[in-house]
């Protein structure tokens, strides 16, 4: 668990990459022609987000190198042979394909809102947002393209970003498909977020391995790291959906009881006897009030449900921070065992 | 121009590596899990389709190699190195982001019907079809990331179809931002089928080279076939649309009018006066009658309209044709020259 200085710590470490990042996705994705499209394809990227998975991608790099953190231009970061590679590039492109996730996520699942400004499909149409999505897809693989890697580092990385891709598609079917479906066991939703969710982060902290050519273990071994807190990070969004304020969500509080989304913690619940799907009335977010979602998390939290989310974030946590233990011991690691810390210690 | 021997011999050509194409999108795309998740993926590739695409990509490497036709096995075939590559998988990689762009393409122009059959997202729903287009977009990339060529041409393949995907996605939005626009000079519409069609023509074309480890010449003069013949080929299929029976084109003749889809055929009529907007009075494909569609095409034929898309498609394919004297003079290379020339002499 973190302390409030450590917190401190990591989000001054996000804080510091997250600038970086920002006037890189400026250069990488520029406004360019049809001007519309690009403008669309941005909007979501420019309405904020806290880069985490490119934060990742650069403590991961610092780490392998064992340089210290920031001493090193991302632009051209010392591999293992002794080359250099655009480590900012290849952490834009893992942000770039979550930009293009939540485009396409917010249409099929019908939400409105994201990071508080009307989602894209709202802003604009449909059309525009299936296709800012689509250019958002393939403009990350160029990215991945260019980072000057080794050739077969640099194939290496492409490839996982494909069969990354892959299988965040088949954890959002797997999604969809619980709305309709009969009971769902923990671990299957436990497999559906670790497809839809947690490999983008898997992706985030192996691809700086494969580009720096680390050794297999070391790739494996991040990965791993990236799985196991990155599906910690999905129970805690799903912990905060019921617990933040909608103005701190930048969207509405409960709107995944509201849209029948099972999580963790309504399989729980469910299994210890309450009717999920009489918790709330109302059928869109817009219709739901504060009193009926704060009634409903009261019964969530009477049977235990919300502990045994956290408890089960906080055990993929503490088995992700393990995986760390193949790197040098520097300040990188550090910090990237304290994230993993953050990402189910953190308000919102 | 074809005579009936030589379309004949074309025909067969494609036919030929057509079953051999089929049987390796079976392979190379099994319906994994999530089950409908992958029906849904394979349902428009299993619906149908020439594999004209993946056929310009196995004659290609055939004239590079300068082998017989149909003589090598395409899963390993020879590389300038004296290696070899799997050229059916790339040739099955194209063809999937061809169908991708099928299905979202489908959603964003309310295109209902699709090779004879509903498209894909009235089959399943809009959800089902953003996902599976998502889907075949990146095991298109997973299967180009495997085709076992040099690590550098293999990146090299890989940032060429990430390129064309984007240049895809551009040439869409300025399809769809036509419709809404005034005045479009005929050579912004060419480059806007240059960027929505022609450069996944050019794409299989010149990722054959790239992979064989041909020299930049022969790369660049691939693609420019390309995208010559696919511009050509486009110009033809707007043709198609206004003069061929509905139930051979597999979807309403005449639709690109009814939804005020720009062309070559309705830019130039525009330009000799006629009021384009009031051929048709049906706003959606169900409503128009065959009578309203051969009336509206008979004023485009007086006018030279249709004459004039006709000759601009030949003087694109004499020109594509040309780029082709890169390469050995053999049948694979004919092959590819009659290839062009049926583009644009095909009924359907």
């Amino acid at each position: 668990m973190t302390n409030d200085a450590t917190e401190a710590r990591v989000l001054d470490a996000v804080r510091q990459r997250r600038e970086l990042v920002n006037a890189a996705i400026d250069e990488e994705l520029p406004l360019a022609e049809p001007e519309r499209l690009y403008e669309a394809s941005r909007y979501i990227l420019e309405a904020g987000g806290k880069r985490l998975r490119p934060t990742v991608v650069l403590l991961a790099g610092e780490s392998i190198a064992d340089v210290d953190p920031g001493s090193v231009d991302y632009r051209s970061f010392p591999t293992v042979s002794g080359s250099t590679v655009d480590l900012l590039r290849a952490a834009v492109s893992i942000e770039v394909i979550q930009s293009f996730t939540l485009i396409h996520d917010d249409i099929m699942d019908e939400d409105d809102l994201r990071r508080g400004v009307p989602a894209v499909h709202e802003a604009y149409d449909t059309s525009t947002a299936i296709l800012a999505g689509d250019t958002l897809y393939s403009t990350a693989f160029e990215m991945m393209a260019d980072t000057d890697a080794d050739p077969a580092n640099g194939l290496e990385a492409m490839r996982m970003l494909a069969s990354t891709c892959t299988k965040i598609c088949e954890g959002q079917a797997l999604d969809v498909a619980f709305e309709s479906r009969g009971e769902i066991l923990p671990d299957e939703y436990l497999e559906m977020i670790e497809l839809k969710t947690a490999v983008l982060y898997g992706a985030a902290a192996a691809t700086p391995a494969i580009l720096l050519g680390a050794d297999d273990e070391v790739v494996d071994a991040l990965y791993r790291y990236g799985i196991d807190s990155g599906s910690a990070f999905q129970i805690q969004d799903d912990v905060l959906d019921l617990t933040v304020p909608s103005e701190e969500l930048g969207k509405q509080r409960g709107s995944d009881l509201v849209e029948d989304k099972e999580t963790l913690i309504t399989l729980h619940a469910r299994q210890q006897g309450v009717d999920v799907d009489e918790l709330v009335d109302a059928e869109i977010p817009t219709d739901v009030t504060d009193a009926e979602i704060e009634s409903a998390v009261s019964k969530l939290r009477d049977v235990g449900s919300i502990t045994y989310a956290r408890e089960k974030a906080e055990e993929l946590t503490e088995r992700s921070k393990r995986h760390l233990e193949v790197l040098p011991d520097n300040e990188a690691r550090r910090t990237l065992a304290e994230l993993a810390d953050y990402l189910i210690t953190r308000g919102y």
